[in-house]
């Protein structure tokens, strides 16, 4: 079976304090909280029309500085090397990243967000609301990172090679930081 | 600012039950459980390797029959639009559809699947590994369909248009259905 190849055009840009891929954080306790920002550029901007009411947004962007792609990779949590599709590394078939970030404020066409391990300058493909009723699967196993002990995940500070703020999951703490 | 498109190529196709965009379910009682399954081509095959030990995968694929994208949709949970962003409608920009799965076996470059609101032959881009600490997002507010009825998102049977199982949090429930 074989597919036509498909092309996207990039709907924004996110903006962080991230300039290079190798001081882009991968340790929770630098990436949470860790301030950005999403342009939506103008043609596209009447699509974020209620975006306001998520606390949390996936995005998807393109991993423009993504090494060569591979199918085994050796992920920074771990000194063992797995398939791609186990890892979240950016050195995939096709590059695109996916990220979930908390939404704090949105002005027009820019949404400011918080908890970004994403490089500067990075194009972003699409955003969707994260909706706790389809995409909180608390009782998930997650394959090779359980068994990495929970000092060296907090040590090392990353799920698969992409950072994740690990401590937001009680309502009450996401209310508390709340304006 | 101005970016250069970015073209993808399809690395497999997810086969479902699901033959046209009408008849698959946005019904969470029909999609949970709903089987399919993932053929991944053989160049990235390697790719696969420890995908087994994660129960739930993140798809992303190529929204290949969407109607033309627009910025201000009536999602099916609700009779108001909003804007694209603000729900997972497939017509969108870029039409990149992002599905959680359940991992239940793998036969070399094949994956069998369950709760799949995916059609027949829809071309994948990328499987990226569900992980509870970077993903699962408990507190989180969801906008729009937080101010829709219970009883209406359960007749309804959509999470903003994609369909989604909605009774999978408690690992009990997981255990007890895994082989």
């Amino acid at each position: 079976m074989e597919f036509e190849d498909v092309t996207f055009k990039p709907i924004g840009v996110v903006h962080s304090q991230y300039r290079q891929a190798k001081d882009t954080p991968v340790q929770p306790l630098f990436a949470q909280g860790s301030p950005g920002r999403i342009e939506v550029f103008a043609p596209y901007a009447e699509g974020l029309s209620d975006i306001e009411g998520f606390s949390h947004l996936h995005l998807l962007y393109w991993l423009h500085k993504a090494g060569p792609a591979a199918l085994r990779v050796v992920p920074f949590l771990d000194d063992k090397p797995h398939g791609i599709f186990a890892t979240r590394s950016p050195n995939r078939p096709n590059p695109i990243g996916l990220s979930i970030v908390r939404l704090r404020e949105r002005r027009g066409a820019l949404l400011f967000i918080e908890d970004v391990d994403i490089l500067d300058g990075t194009p972003l493909l699409d955003i969707k609301p994260y909706f706790v009723r389809c995409d909180a699967r608390e009782g998930a196993r997650s394959g090779w990172t359980d068994t990495i002990d929970e000092e060296v995940q907090s040590r090392r500070g990353a799920c698969g090679g992409v950072a994740c703020p690990s401590v937001d999951h009680e309502p009450l703490a996401l209310d508390r930081s709340r304006r």
